[in-house]
């Protein structure tokens, strides 16, 4: 059961070694850890253990041996990162960080499982704002795509900052996934682009226990996993006895770690519930085992059946040596960072920058000022360009991407270099290295939202990610840009070609229903600016929101400029009064590239019908509602006569708390030119300011209260599809 | 270029054989297709010309050769079936089809691609309404994943109907894809997918150019993809000279119909924009060419310049053949089935309502009577499986799967058997086989819908795919979920798990905002019902929409049985009055798990407050919408003075059109047990009671009209997180 004598390569200075003392250690605590996994599950009668217990010693391997961090400094710069893929798993992460010595995660914590209490700090799945979670998980997949941003985040500070003798970022990224993981295909999306890029520092160690919810893997995979692992350009490893072979895991992750130029993907064969009646079924993944079965479990491992939550003075002994070499470690790498700031002093001023999460430069004075903007027609895609290329030229914070879409979304600026491996240049004449910062994605959005996660959640700072792609496609993307809100994650998602205006490429890719999600989703901003000065306002508005991701969804085809109206700081307000008018007849709602309907069916109004309209434009619908009551009703002129009519090219859902009536979307769309496709679904100035007067007609006639309680869609078009 | 003499293996009766005497002909048609799709996009300065050219070949294979089809039936039942995965080169099929004489598919309508013709057939992307095309592709990766649906559907069909002699159902779905689909996650899980359950009917053809928008497919993926296909269980068969070798592609094509267990990947090495000035290079996949790259492309194969839309006699005389052999191979395939109904008549009268879309009995008289149901709590994706059971056990059509829940879902029933492989027992002692109507889809949600679209779309109404999952992972599978809405497929949804009522597995798997986007979506019923009555009702009204899909949302917890309220009937409206009350003060509305809120906290604001409410339960804004006027306002009381208050444990987004304030989320959730996940979060009789007793007195103080115009929320709790 315990593992043989070792011989392990030198490690550094601070490393762990394995030695042939520590075997009858090992075995205790792998016995005491899976008693108390089960334990911990059975005191509520719920939770995960099976695989918690089939882990153990993959853990002992990682956070006892092999894994360079502080627990007395969580956020140690160049520690190594963890990210637990398969975050169900959590209690296998709680309790090391336990027993390592992370300070908030008491034993009275650890038993906080499950529990009712509010100030637990082990939830269900493994959150962020824990000491040593480096990213929260639990949908599955999106870990492995966490682990390649952060991965990349460390070549990329390397390349930029490290110099000879000064090799300041160099640290390692872990992540452990499951079964599951390999057929999540945001999972499947993030390993092939690792592969690509080369990652030497990203080990994925899989829990492979051949058991998922249904049963046996085999019900539903039975592919070749090593082969195609290193068909995606991965070194792999494989472990048979991985419930025990503490030692052979310890080579293997040493061994990951000295892979010149690929990632490493250790296949570690486990028992899912060891110990238990149930282990190796799928009975033992989801559910407490019952006293019954803790007690044999425990006897099984040599331990009191009558006794619960064990943990012996020698167990803890067995793991105090890692917080004082956590400290001398972090201790040797501040040396290391005082040296480089006298050798290196400019580059250290950025470095620390990046490091305290600040921007080396004010991004207010890059963001060019309205003046300078052109009056022509412009897409406001191509608005973002002119804001975002400047931005990200100039601070390294910035790492723009996209998935395959560089000649539509603007985001590639002069003389960008890309995040590539080196040697690819020549492999296959691509150009680039690992300080490049334009990352081509590939056709892999949820991947790309995943990884921009990664990068961000690397130091909060340090990287501003930039993802881009059609704003369709942010449905393929919404699992991880929903995990990035939920995270307090900034980031920047250029979302282009929306609503029917992207034109003929049709109702596949016009998106309907897409906005009514993130508007409604927590913590994430959705903006659509109406031209190039309310597009600066949406990156302003983006770059503020330090804890919030931010979607700027744009126009693929031209749109008018309205420099007399459109303001930046209104945007940050979430909308503002864009032509006020006294005593108008109603107030009319445009957003983005809808504006634009809005202005011109005023005009109509007014010179057709004699009825005088109000325009507002409204961007972003989270950023009024932060705005003071005053200044809401005074734009919404709260109890008015005059009734409010929101004008957009998607569903209306949720428009309803601003708007009295409506003119939207009631099926999905249709593949025509742009301009045709706003006429055939009734996004006509001379249509809308009919139906608006009809309504101003019926409200003169039956007061504002008919309308209210009772939302009017005023579109005629109400189903073609 | 042109390619040699040929000797094919015999074909049926009605295959046709690759002649030598083809070859210059096979070169006229290869110029000529190539010059048309040049000018196609030049007319109208748009669209994906490249990969079209590219493929032409393997156009040429298809249609004539390989594939079994009748254009003169379209929807011949045994008829292969193709898919066009990279949808963008939708001219490729477009042209094609005109080639092969559907009768819809004129020039003239291939002249309007790209044009603003409102009956134009030539949309952007291939769109399922349209004679030959078998589902609408364009978010990529979609359609290898319908195309594995579609081959599992002839495999169940052929399983349960085929008799010696009577091979019924023994078609073929082919699948193109680009570059892209092999990137994109859903595709990556759907070729694992087909993989294990050896689709041997499956082909899928990779138009291998190397292109994509950034550029070379270099640039973000280097991986070696036969190798990957190969670890998948897939078959692989490459051809160097795809533009020209159709002999080859045939070949390779034939080949892959004799694959015992094993799909087919067949990598054709094609040049994107062949011909072009831009041959090989990005720029050639998005746009039109100029006028000076069509006249030299015309030059290049041996075409005049000066002459546009050139389609010779001898192109038409090529594929003349395929009408009359198309229509003998279904009168063959008339005569065999109608054999098959005198010696196998119960078979036969089975099978035929299959081929008509109808279930072989009368679903009504399944579906269990609200008088057998249990009074004692249950959850009520318990319910859905008392409800779902007895369909699926009895009703073939129905194809029920589970994105490995199987346990937490209830969609097993007594008896079912796996749809598998039939050789898996040997291997790995998994029972099954391809007749079986229970589908491990693995953990793999995004492929699961849509491989639920394919089989939905094989023959409309031949299957009723039923999907499963928590309802957070209807996110990753929103895309999917997304096309079969927009297709017209029936299909439903079974997610479980919803709002905070899942409890400790936390924010990460608790739904707040994703309802929004299906309440917005087009063509879609998301239904939550509040007892297993209410669930029945759900059921019902999923079946009732033929050409819709449905989620059916559904608690983990026990909810309350109302035997006395709730109604399926009431369902089927979206609707209804739940508690009347005359004169009541306020109208509280409730939905699925928090239905028992309102009813709750009706009791303790007439017994602590005098206050009387009367309760509405809203289990589908969709259907509701649907209703007539006067119903919708006898339900909603319109211009009643009393406020109406919506509660509902997700973000309130959308709810305004209904209610004048509500009780719902304003923040991510929490890691709790369900019931103090709820407390946590403000939903409580207690509190909410005392909410809306401050809003009665305000109205009563204030008047209705006060909350007109501007919406209420009126949970205390605003952000937790």
């Amino acid at each position: 059961m315990s593992p043989s004598a070792l011989s392990l390569p030198q490690g550094t200075s601070v490393a762990a070694t394995f030695k042939k003392d520590d075997d009858p250690k090992v075995g205790l605590v792998l016995n005491q850890f899976r008693c108390l996994i089960a334990d911990l599950c059975q005191q509520f009668n719920g939770g995960h253990p099976g695989s918690a217990m089939g882990m153990a010693a993959i853990g002992v391997a990682l956070w006892k041996y092999v894994m360079k961090y502080s627990p007395s400094n969580p956020d140690y710069f160049n520690r190594d990162r963890f990210v637990l893929s398969n975050g169900h798993t959590c209690l296998f992460q709680y309790t090391f960080l336990h027993l390592a010595g992370y300070k908030d995660m008491t034993f009275e914590q650890l038993k906080s499982y499950h529990s009712s209490r509010h100030d637990s700090i082990c939830p269900g799945h493994p959150e962020i704002e824990i000491e040593g979670i480096e990213v929260t998980t639990g949908p599955l997949g999106q870990g492995v795509a966490n682990a390649v941003g952060l991965a990349m985040a460390t070549k990329n500070l390397a390349a930029t900052y490290n110099r000879p003798s000064y090799d300041l970022v160099n640290n390692t990224t872990y992540c452990m996934i499951g079964d599951a993981c390999l057929q999540e295909g945001v999972a499947l999306e993030a390993f092939q682009a690792a592969g690509h890029w080369k990652l030497n520092n990203l080990v994925v160690i899989y829990d492979n226990n051949q058991i998922t919810c249904d049963g046996s893997v085999d019900l539903c995979n039975t592919e070749d996993v090593n082969a195609k692992m290193r068909a995606c350009g991965w070194e792999v490893i494989e472990i048979a006895n991985g419930c025990y072979d503490v030692e052979g895991i310890v080579k293997a992750l040493l061994k990951a770690k000295e892979s010149q130029d690929q990632p490493t993907f250790i296949n570690i064969r486990t028992v899912i519930g060891i110990g238990s009646k149930r282990a190796g079924d799928a009975k033992a993944h989801g559910a407490a085992y019952g006293s019954d079965d803790v007690r044999s479990i425990k006897k099984a491992f040599g331990m009191n059946p009558d006794e619960h939550f064990v943990v012996h003075e020698e167990v803890y002994a067995y793991f105090a040596d890692i917080k004082p070499r956590g400290e001398a470690l972090e201790k040797e790498w501040n040396s290391l960072l005082e040296a480089y700031s006298r050798n290196h002093p400019e580059l250290h001023s950025e470095f620390k920058l990046r490091m305290e999460g600040k921007f080396p430069k004010d991004w207010r004075s890059i963001i060019p000022e309205k003046g300078i903007f052109s009056k022509d027609p412009i897409a406001s895609r191509k608005s973002a360009g002119l804001i975002c290329n400047p931005l990200a030229a100039n601070l390294n914070n910035f790492m723009v991407g996209t998935a395959d879409l560089s000649p539509s979304v603007a985001m590639s600026w002069k003389d960008k270099v890309d995040f590539q491996h080196p040697n690819l240049k020549t492999q296959c004449s691509i150009n680039g290295n690992y300080s490049g910062r334009y990352i081509h994605y590939g056709v892999r959005e949820h991947a790309m939202a995943g990884i921009a996660n990664g990068l961000a959640a690397f130091n909060k700072g340090s990287f501003l990610p930039v993802t881009s792609s059609f704003f369709m496609f942010y449905i393929y993307a919404a699992p991880a840009v929903r995990m990035g809100a939920l995270q307090g994650l900034q980031a920047i998602h250029i979302a282009t070609h929306d609503s029917i205006g992207t034109g003929e490429d049709g109702p596949t890719h016009q998106p309907i229903a897409l906005p009514q999600l993130y508007r409604a989703m927590p913590n994430i901003l959705y903006i659509r600016p109406c031209d190039t000065e309310e597009t600066a306002g949406a990156f302003a508005a983006a770059l503020e929101a330090k804890n919030t991701p931010t979607i700027i969804s744009l126009s693929r085809q031209n749109l008018p400029q309205y420099p007399e109206n459109s303001s930046r700081e209104g945007v940050q307000k979430g909308a503002y009064v864009f032509i006020e008018e006294r005593d108008a007849d109603v107030t009319l709602m445009g957003v983005g590239a809808e504006l634009a309907f809005a202005v011109n069916a005023r005009t109509v109004l007014l010179e057709k019908c004699g009825i005088k309209a109000r325009v507002i434009s409204f961007p972003c619908q989270r950023l009024f509602d932060a705005q003071p009551l005053e200044y809401k009703r005074e734009v919404l002129q709260y109890r008015s006569t005059a009734p409010r009519v929101i004008i957009e090219a998607y569903a209306v859902n949720g428009w309803e708390r601003y708007a009295d009536a409506g003119f939207s979307m009631a099926s999905f769309g249709k593949s025509l030119p742009g301009s045709d496709a706003y006429k055939y679904f009734g996004f006509d100035e001379d249509i809308i300011a009919a139906e608006v007067a009809k309504l101003v007609a019926d409200v003169k006639r039956d007061g504002i209260e008919s309308l209210h309680g009772e939302f009017r869609d005023l579109n005629p078009i109400k189903e073609h599809y």
